[in-house]
């Protein structure tokens, strides 16, 4: 099974000159869809990974199944105004403007050995912000896993140091 | 296990006088969020459901873990400028202004058996933009699955004539 089958490519979206790498059709194939979280379960193990971590919103769609699939917990990092108890944030710079991310203070224990998961490896802003995140708690980024890696936008490079596992690659 | 214990009730947010459930205590146990999605599984199994759809970005946390245990695809619905392709969209009002949701044209089979997941029914808006959307696709709303349900604001109502399953009830 070749997952890239999976993965439709849409020209100019969300705006004019960018390539959109589209899982949708990946989740509703109930193959595909178990392959890839099997691949991302896979890696855990090696890490010897003991929790999930997955930005909002597509880093529910693979990490919440891992997570369940491992017999782990999963936490989630979640934009502004929507985590109601004592927060960490992160900022980090777009190309116009910031982004913030927030995990919950008590989400992670010292020492614990987190895999973070995600849809996309692109530049690797938001990826390093949550790394940030999980060390600021004084977790462990055991791994990093992504669906699909952009190799041409070099977002290895930003996460250089952590284990990095993407299972498309363009 | 009582899963009730694992959910944080927080006065005050995001608003005044709002006492919101917050789940991420739940999600973070391995054996509570495990029990959690085993229990909405047990339910999807009963109504014969052949596909599992979640509303960004809540449904996604439950919805992909039930679709991962049951070999089944997953589809998201999402908020506008999200989906690429074509898509068919679903308004509705809230207390002050509208909202919208939006599902791939392509997403559901006619006649396919959906089950709707989210974490949250409260007065059951969301959830019913969510069931018309899977009906203008030709879908068969077969069930639609909460974690929590906040009975006094009388979400069944509005999803008269849908079996709906409910884990922790308020």
């Amino acid at each position: 099974m070749d997952l890239k089958d999976y993965v439709a490519s849409v020209a100019d979206f969300p705006i004019e000159g960018i390539l959109f790498r589209d899982i949708t059709p990946l989740l509703g194939d109930k193959d595909a869809f178990k392959e890839t979280v099997k691949q991302i379960c896979d890696f855990a193990k090696e890490i010897n990974a003991e929790i999930v971590v997955g930005p909002e919103a597509r880093g529910f769609i693979f990490g919440c199944p891992v997570a369940y699939g491992l017999d782990l917990g999963f936490v989630p990092i979640r934009k502004p105004h929507k985590l109601p108890r004592e927060e960490v944030t992160e900022s980090y710079d777009l190309e116009y403007g910031k982004n913030t991310l927030c995990i919950h203070a008590d989400a992670i224990k010292p020492g614990q050995r987190v895999l973070i998961v995600d849809d996309l490896l692109a530049t690797g802003g938001t990826m390093k912000a949550a790394c940030n995140l999980i060390e600021k708690l004084g977790g462990v980024v055991a791994g990093i896993a992504f669906v699909i890696e952009l190799e041409d936008l070099k977002g290895r490079d930003v996460l250089k140091g952590y284990p990095v596992h993407s299972i498309i690659k363009y």
